[in-house]
């Protein structure tokens, strides 16, 4: 039993009525990135068969989350669809219903622990990428689904999705549950991988039954918070109604082009140097709330004092502070018994709100160029070609200038 | 049961035999930090008794190291000494003896599950910095070394020491034990701070008994490696004879002056950007290895994939992966069965090795300047008011030539 | 007499020949800066009545860009209208015609010795900004007009305006004189002060009578050479006919909002880090040139070797080097008699091209926020002090929650 | 005739008279980088035949120089000896002795103007680097002083040398003419090219006959103070007499290594980042006057507006302000009348020494690592083959685990 129980608001009701009593509901953090760091998932396949293999290692992530104030629990199924996982190669030795099945156990066991929800995941496919049809795609949601159903988990969500028509088939397969459904794009400003932009990416997302929309991955908290309000605004020109959502990445990344963090040229194993810290993550929480979105939460980078920050932020507005705030001082209070004065001196909220922290990379730039082979770098080889030849041409006017 | 146990190397012996055969010994990373980012421990005070309160989320991160490569489990008992834990305030209602006790439970319960060996520790006392007698502040040491004696660890580091001399009196009283012992101070190349060179403090911890001596925190990896290395000249030219030992940050602090990390505006909040990747690692391990060091791990910052990053560097000198390596490809070779080509054009050495990662942070320095208010802010106090006079001087010298 | 005169293309034809025959027209640097470094030129004020008290220099700095490669010699007649002279505050003994006389005197002097044009130049006025009337702004062109048609410059150049309308007026005026006229605006992407897009400032400008339309000042290289591009296509779209001009500064800007360099924090004393070098001069002359725009110059922050930078990289294009490049080998070839070989090894194009040039300002940023009290300062205390009312809420649920 | 005259001092006295009075002696700055940019002088070969070739920009040079400030005007005679003349190529048509006349003349004739002293100038030679006899070397020098005795220089400067062996030469020729000497060396606090210390270096020349001595060239402001000052000990220690004198770079060049900024990557056509800032020379010349220093001028990078700064600084001591300042406010007073209230915001000391200026390139670094082919480039290779070695048993390895 977790201490601090009660802190955690005691929440009996579903999400969409906790969202329409106008309640905070606080997601959960990137579990593919946290457990590859903790030595359980594989970066490049990104398969969850941990849940199997390594239930402990799962169970203790969710409890650290929930500890940090997540109200829901993300069933740890990322990439499990059947077709992802047949990719994965010859060492797998479980079925996805195997993998879905435990992954539900470990949300719900530690779901009841703090009463949180329990919310299945679905993703986007490999059968849609080599243009199966929409029937076949459809099927391999629905296998997942099952699963959720069987499980009896609380509610549904269809996220990182590039492509908004894939989400909607996703969308129309989940809402046959009457579950209610939420769905989130891995998508910027500048819409979908069709170019759909996301205010009619939203109305799309609506209209096939999604009760809850927004984004998550791929782009740092400030554009995601950016793109949901754009997602907004379409929703409701087009009087339609929905609740919103965002789970974005914990890096800073400014220099990524309509891809993401994919194409930086840090992706995935150098991107130490744009990890938010917990005062990052405070902007993040209060600029999701300024922006209207009551379903605020993590992916990729997040760890659980991440979360435990937006709480923390958005402890007036819930009344409560998480269980982990035990272990915390608001705004690094905890600093004040520290034994040099200096580092005494850092225990107040201004002092970290406009620290520019360094990177202690001097060889090293702010900002890098994203990385598109097709694009990008035929271009320059292109231009240089061309270039290359007009320096040719100047290399024969300096030796005429010489040889005057 | 964990896989791939077959892999630890089946080490039977004790610390001294592995190294006296020239074996590599990999340490751990430090629990505190990485326990603070769980939501397990309070920055500020920095002590461990969620041994007791938390022992799943502390037995989970022994794992992860030894799943990493480890060979040494360190008892959680940093800053668990009686005289630092009543400085911890009110809410604390466990006995300094309760807390070590657990820690060496849970320490001895994962070591066993992989065979590595048991480490008790302490660390430098506020009894000490308050200048409390050597006989006060060695009874304090050895209430730890009871419990560590009890509970039959195989070994004892005396770690984080500000001065040589109070790390020299913990030696002392760990040595009555007759088990190995090892001492590391956290000190960089200018020596402790009193200014004892490096040299000097290792003559004195070996004449003091120490079989392995080294450094561990406050520095970053190079930093601490050269460090080392200025300790074995010492010793050599001494012609005494030790082991040598590193832990280091996972930080980059090239801009630290000599009390370390502690003083760098960013502690401990805000190191974010500075935190070391995987790559980083891997040249820290050769680094540390060509020096000569042998006992190799880390301190603050460091994750279980840190770890995993130095046992794979030195892989080839240790004649197998660690069991975590099973989710991981050498070099990033994991990507080679992404979707997108300039990608899957990561999986490969000189990739990782070369590149220099973005920040992602355009308005933040690399560098910071230390933060002491004792010497800087009150010395550039003093500067500046002695410089305005003489602007003000300046100003009557400008309005005096517009006059004419 | 100046060396190598042979070299700058014997054109004898007016502007708008050299533009019909599709000729290349490489405009100067920008005067106020380059004289402020030297001493002759006051910033704040940035008037030029250096004309008169310091030929020497004035002349000194057109030959050195007429050696540079410059087909145009600008009169240094920057805020040189009347009512900005007034401004300039009591110890101005010169009228606005003796300023605007000796400034046509000098470029006329200079341009003689290599066959270059005279442009006299107008800008804009604290009239048009204190919301005088048409009549009267317009009369304050018409009295430098006037000195350029008595001194019989070869045609005119209204520039550095940041609202369309005020521009127009100046291109009513100098139309009347028969001269050419050339028009740019201080402006970037999002246009001028009125939200004016940059195409419809063409247009309209196309409209008043200018043959030649562009930008200067105000933002780096590569935002004003798309600035431009949008005024081509404005122009073409509105199926009008014009010649393109771009005059940016010498500072890298990525950062500066829609007043561009002037709110930046380093404006105009700190500007250094952003100077760009010789290199970056190629790219912008290149990218200038592929876009269509065949008048290339430069305007604050270029210094004469930038000049030529921009002359040699378009070498090819003209068929001839300027006289300076006497004093310059193309890519660094000058750099193959060092002694050091890793110095002579930098005697190459892919070198220099690819070479991420350092700061050596490891405690400053690459970026700085936008200064601007109305807007951003003013947001940023009401959100302060929002926040700060949330924050106290906050630091009262931690004391309830420690009491517990 | 230059406005201000009576600001320059008038001081009528010898160089020896005003340093030994006490008085500040403000030098001038590097002619042949600032000529490079105005396209007079050639990067790689840095020979000064623009003396004659084209008198003007050197006679303006020389006054801007003296307009800011400078009480030194500098023979335009770096690399004029005769040695290195002739390594210059088949296109000079002058004598060495021609070029060294023409520099005095013009030296002189603006001196004369502000009452400003002239100083012939000589420095290190190929003959000493390709190892010809001391008397061969001092037969060059000879040479030089020749043509500086019959135009009556004020004194003589032998600057510019890597070994302190070739300086002590130059000084025992310079010393039989009777006229005052100053010595530099362009060295760091590591000392000269055989590895001898600052403070030997200062003593050897002044035993050889310098009544000043210090260094310039190579490092950054703050670097060559803090190698005078080990300097200034070593005299001391050595109960010598002897004035100081500095003349540094104007770049920030904190990643250099021992052979100063020749080695950086950026050198010499991309070192525009790294200029200093007028506030940053403000600096300087405190810190240099702090250190007893009494001649301050500077070397390549500095312009005319540097000296100001320099001038300006030390206005209150010298009790008066160079002519140039007619052009300039206190610490950006000028602003005042600037039509935006956050431009004029900007007027005031505290705003322009706590700026912190951003590069404008986020895709640069803040530091660069030297370049020496002969040390780093080669013993990198070498690591990287023993390291790739080492990576193919790594993979074998991944291999062999892969296929359990």
């Amino acid at each position: 039993c977790i201490p601090g129980k009660e802190l955690y608001g005691l929440l009996s009701q579903g999400i969409l009525e906790r969202l329409d009593a106008g309640e905070l509901v606080i997601g959960d953090g990137g579990f593919v990135f946290a457990l590859e760091k903790r030595g359980y998932v594989k970066a490049g396949p990104w398969t969850p068969e941990a849940a199997i293999e390594h239930p402990d290692a799962v169970r203790q992530l969710h409890r650290e989350f929930l500890r940090a104030g997540s109200n829901v629990m993300q069933t740890f199924t990322f990439y499990a669809s059947d077709d992802k996982l047949e990719n994965r190669g010859n060492k797998l030795t479980f079925t996805g219903a195997q993998i879905n099945e435990a992954a539900c156990d470990l949300a719900r066991e530690v779901a009841n622990e703090g009463d949180a929800l329990v919310a299945g995941g679905v993703s986007q496919t490999p059968s849609y990428l080599s243009c199966k049809s929409e029937r076949e795609v459809k099927a391999i949601f629905k296998k997942q689904m099952d699963v959720f159903i069987k499980k009896n988990v609380d509610f549904l969500i269809a996220e990182y999705f590039e492509h908004v028509e894939e989400a909607t088939w996703a969308v129309e397969v989940l809402k046959e549950t009457g579950k209610p459904v939420a769905v989130t794009l891995c998508i910027g400003p500048e819409g979908d991988m069709h170019g759909v932009p996301p205010a009619e990416c939203a109305v799309r997302l609506v209209n096939a039954g999604a009760q809850i929309v927004g984004v998550n991955c791929h782009f740092d908290p400030l554009t995601c918070v950016k793109t949901v309000k754009m997602m907004k605004e379409g929703v409701e020109k087009a009087r339609l109604k929905a609740h919103y959502m965002v789970q974005p990445l914990a890096y800073h990344t400014p220099d990524c082009s309509c891809q993401g963090f994919i194409d930086l040229p840090e992706f995935p194993f150098s991107l130490e140097p744009r990890i938010l810290t917990r005062w990052d993550m405070h902007k993040y929480a209060r600029e999701a709330y300024k922006a209207g979105i009551r379903y605020i939460g993590g992916c990729c980078g997040f760890e659980p004092y991440h979360i435990r920050a937006v709480a923390e932020e958005l402890g007036p507005e819930r009344g409560f502070l998480p269980a982990a705030s035990e272990k915390h001082g608001a705004w690094g209070a905890g600093l004040g018994m520290h034994t040099k004065p200096w580092v005494r001196a850092r225990a107040r909220q201004d002092y970290w709100e406009n620290l520019k922290p360094a990177s202690g990379r001097p060889l090293c730039p702010s900002m890098s160029a994203p990385d598109h082979w097709g694009v990008t770098k035929g271009h320059t080889d292109l231009m240089q070609q061309k270039e290359a030849t007009s320096q040719d041409q100047l290399k024969q006017l300096f030796n005429r200038s010489s040889s005057h």
